[in-house]
């Protein structure tokens, strides 16, 4: 049977992505030696040289279907980027893993054990011959309180649910031992007005009510917070914090963005 | 040519509802008189007779673009739906028409105006020799304070952003002069803790602030009181009520419905 | 610490739905002996007395939390729906839990293995004193091509990915064994004009290419077909179908629902 | 009333964006002489001193409240950004604005008009003291058809709906008097497999079906001639173009990507 996408291109343009998205999978995350099942969606490209028409797809999703049973971590995801690049014949591919982990909150007071949600992207992109590129990316959610509302009002002051999206560029590859999912989850958490439970018994509500009303936060204070925060964490080369505000009183977000 | 969708069809099941969906068009809508032009995404259908074996889906694109320039009152819904049937030979006919909505609204101190938005859904069913069954659906936003968190607080009392969404059937098509959107919406975003607005100074955040901690509500309070707005609207024979608070201390949300 | 929720409404609504909604938790399915662990969304709900003010969430996020460990059968999922008229003191129940399923494909030819993603929902109501009744609901994806088309083109037929969504009663909740998720699967994806697969090698994709082109349907054709195929399943009480064509000339959809 | 947000900020971080997102209003939309009501997503920021706590957000609503009457060129997206730096004392200034945008279609052989929707974006950022560096993004929408389902295959090809997304930055912006929303669409809509259009009647439907058949074209062929075609577009410095197939015969799409 002719292979059409084997066929010479004469176009004279280097691809620099083609491959699959969008494509749902069962994956194992390990993360700190904790290994998670995940509900993945990916997205996976090799290279294409100027002279080939087309690349073959269906090689990318048997590589990704191979992992389906293996627990991940942060080399493997070379691995998979290497295997990409060795039956595609590529010397470049990327890839992107998108998924909700569950962390284990304790309730404050009633440490009332529950699984709080956030948003996880694994973002690997590897040069034939060098070191993966790597960024983890989360989305970490949290209450803010508003200093200004709360400092002007006689009583109260509106606050809302808000998230902290980072992204996080991984310096030294041979001193990253695992995503560190949790652990910068931890860290970012904190930022916020008051930390968020997914189990509250009252006892608990009024502690995170209180304390948020003590910690009063802008957005840019967030912000600023989480860049400070970041600035302290080892084996980072570069990051950007997005903070977002779901305001209670508008129905638009506050916004603030970071990068260096 | 040959018209494969009339071919007959043997397997005796007579279709409720054919037609095309996520069709998007900017449409001009008549509220109480006031015209606006919005962005709209449209499902349209009509049923299909036993014998036959397919529509004739470009009809339908057909009638929606010829209303795309006129300005479309309550009456006008059922001359869409009375259309459909006569060019596409159908005893029943179906339209959703989804799209954002903007409202003026005035800080409440400093009374400066700004543009709110609100999702908007107008559905409408008519059978041959009937007059429409017809929908209104808003989605309207505003701010909710919990009680219980204000009573055990010190201090402070945890409060988010909410939305109530209202489905509402009109009981006498003959009396049914407008779709109603703005006076619904009225009525709706003064159930919850405090109305939201997209512009507010600093006296206005203030009022805003203090209004919602004096008038806290469990999304039990809001669907309540908007089940009791809804009892004394005139010319609604049913109705949905659905509210959901983003929990600002969750990353879940509080939910209730009725309906009657 | 006093109980807010606890205190007396005198305005005479009972309410009858009020709980959590969009809460993510990792969940075991059990459906038909196999255990797969599934990222839910969940929306959990309890009546309310017209006498209370407000119901307590946490405890409906405790049940939860407590299933994450143990398979869930159909079975359970009343299970679940009891309990929370227990611990709320509540005479009617609802759940909604809505996950990706992976179910494996074997390509045409080459028999490649592969995971499909599928979406599912379990839709379980529990009045006191009677059996739960349950909806199951199912998003499947298939090709379709168009008769139309193909009759009337020289070559070629336009075809596209299209999905069908069942929604399943079930009458008699004691023959319920199972959800049945993978059987009616199996049955609704051969209802297009051909099945899809993730992984397809060349003598594959020839396969699938030309099954579809020897079997093209309307979305009226696939509805009708899928009709056909539910009225002789065992133990549904009333199903719902909607199918919906992403055609590939359109920016639009081909749409047809019918349900009984 | 005291200033909180001009309050000292003594962790010296120079914030790059701070503002609002998700804004949604309507806003008039000029390009290349045509007007066009649009309701947009918005975002809007500005710079923050590393010396001030918190920006004045209302004021950001402010200008883009007075924007919702007055038709939008590409020198006014420029007007707003300073007007921003200027009320807020930025020194750098960001917006982007989303929505979609309707552009007539002509059926091939009928030549029956329609609306097609396609999604844009405006993407301006203003550096104090210089020109804005602007960038317009496009989501274009057409079929495309796989040459290697078509050459091994004895009849019928697949074929799917198919977007491709450039994002182009305006090279000059002294020479840039529109936006060229409409201009770029037309160049990028013939690089598919075949155009689509709303509204296509039988004699356009076999047009279409076999312009596409004898048209097959890869992912990656159809971002070789977009890539092709933005090099001949006079006054862009960069432009980045990403196309996705959803692939008729997988439940994932394929996926091809370009910037210089």
């Amino acid at each position: 049977m002719i292979d059409v996408q084997n066929q010479i291109d004469t176009r004279g343009i280097k691809i620099q992505r083609t491959g699959v998205s969008k494509v749902h999978l069962p994956l194992l995350i390990s993360d700190n030696g904790k290994i998670q099942q995940v509900a993945a969606k990916i997205r996976f490209t090799v290279s294409l040289s100027e002279k080939i028409r087309g690349t073959h797809m269906s090689r990318l999703m048997e590589i990704l279907t191979d992992w389906t049973n293996t627990p991940i971590t942060i080399l493997d995801v070379e691995k998979i980027l290497l295997d990409a690049q060795t039956k595609l014949d590529a010397d470049f591919s990327t890839i992107q893993i998108e998924f909700k982990y569950f962390v284990e909150q304790s309730a404050p007071i009633s440490d009332k054990k529950s699984l709080l949600d956030i948003d996880c992207k694994l973002d690997g992109e590897l040069y034939k011959n060098s070191r993966m590129k790597f960024n983890l990316g989360l989305i970490v959610p949290f209450t803010s309180l508003c200093p200004c509302s709360r400092e002007i009002s006689s009583f109260g002051a509106h606050n809302q649910r808000s998230v902290c999206k980072v992204n996080l560029e991984i310096a030294d590859m041979d001193k990253a031992e695992d995503f560190g999912i949790e652990k910068i989850f931890r860290l970012i958490e904190s930022q916020g007005s008051s930390k968020i439970f997914p189990i509250l018994k009252r006892e608990d509500e009024k502690f995170v009510t209180e304390y948020a009303y003590q910690n009063p936060k802008f957005v840019e204070d967030i912000l600023r917070d989480v860049v400070g925060t970041l600035r302290g964490v080892e084996n980072i080369s570069s990051f950007e914090v997005e903070c977002e505000n779901f305001e209670s009183i508008h129905n638009h977000n506050a916004y603030a963005y970071f990068s260096e």
